[in-house]
């Protein structure tokens, strides 16, 4: 069983955070705060553990001018410190099934041939998915998952914000030809005093209606 | 800045936890530690709040008995401790909506009536989407990623599971008729010492390949 002090301090971060309107323009996440965040983005899980997304983070301004025309005119993306845009990829390739393996193999330091068993069971999924974007989608979602609990844990203010057109931002990012397209997006940084919706009481349903015991 | 013992404590957790392929069955998670994973569950985000989703938990020997046949013959859902499904409202429907707009006005003390825009804005989000399903189930994501993050903090194993029949998990746990469907699950449970997976190096691409600042 864990001890107490971690059960408070993740329930105390889990209702502290919240999807913060206003941000402190002035304020930016520091580098040490920063190398966290972006290992709970790297070591969030996936299917097969194949990252079928990239997170491309937004910190200049020139770009983050840009980004509320994509946003309904929402400034979280122009205020906030780090901006992540979860991009999935739009198909999973052989090619790209290929490379995974054999990332697997160096990480592991296995002869590549040793996988060929977990190289035919990826890519039987992948010839049988009609839609492979709606599959790597999901993927998206448990990384901002972990982002947002990681920036809960570290007192970071997050606005998690699927309110953004893909295509635009796509084109404002530079991805419209690749491989990737934005699925959902992460404001990160430092709340303003003045963002009512800090101090409003958190909505939730009942747990014995969300959660049932079977 | 949040301090260095905190970042330790989240990267040490993200790192220790791997997708645990078999389970002691018999261990069980504590009282004390499965509130706190539930809570998780519980205060995890959502599009507008509305959490369009239900976590089934099978803790039942009857019902974890039947699960590996939904599961391509799989163990965890029957040896771990607690099984949780998180299964998606297959529609948002105008009455979905009134109720969470009713809970929110309940909960902050406010008259129903000053929440029209709140309404009105996810109605219209709701007309607009030809398929809710799609919507729902990625906010089942962020549920499992914040179930995920929590217990690898509380050095509780898991195992996120795609890979099962939702069909089948429907039919076992009496969703069929229901208005929710199984999306995708987490076993919870301890480890067993012999699971050769949890000394294996994890495998991640490199951080500038998954994670690039602009």
């Amino acid at each position: 069983m864990a001890n107490s002090s971690i059960h408070e301090e993740v329930l105390q971060g889990l209702k502290w955070r919240y999807a913060t309107k206003q941000f402190d323009a002035s304020k930016k996440i520091s580098e040490a705060d920063w190398k966290v965040l972006e290992q709970s983005i790297l070591l969030s899980p996936s299917s097969y553990g194949i990252q079928p997304w990239k997170a491309f983070v937004v910190t200049s301004d020139e770009l983050k001018q840009k980004l509320p025309s994509a946003a309904w005119g929402q400034n979280q993306p122009k205020d906030c410190s780090h901006f992540v845009v979860f991009a999935a990829r739009k198909h999973v390739d052989q090619a790209y099934v290929l490379k995974f393996v054999q990332r697997t193999a160096d990480v592991r330091g296995m002869d590549v041939s040793s996988l060929n068993g977990l190289r035919d069971a990826i890519l039987a999924k992948t010839s049988h998915l009609q839609d492979h974007q709606s599959w790597t989608a999901r993927q998206c979602y448990i990384g901002l998952g972990f982002l947002l609990e990681t920036a809960a844990m570290l007192k970071i203010d997050a606005c998690p914000m699927e309110g953004i057109l893909p295509d635009k931002v796509d084109e404002i990012l530079g991805l419209s030809s690749t491989d990737y397209t934005t699925v959902v997006a992460c404001a990160l940084g430092y709340r303003q005093p003045t963002d009512k919706y800090a101090t409003a009481e958190k909505v939730r349903f009942e747990a014995g209606d969300l959660v049932q015991i079977l």
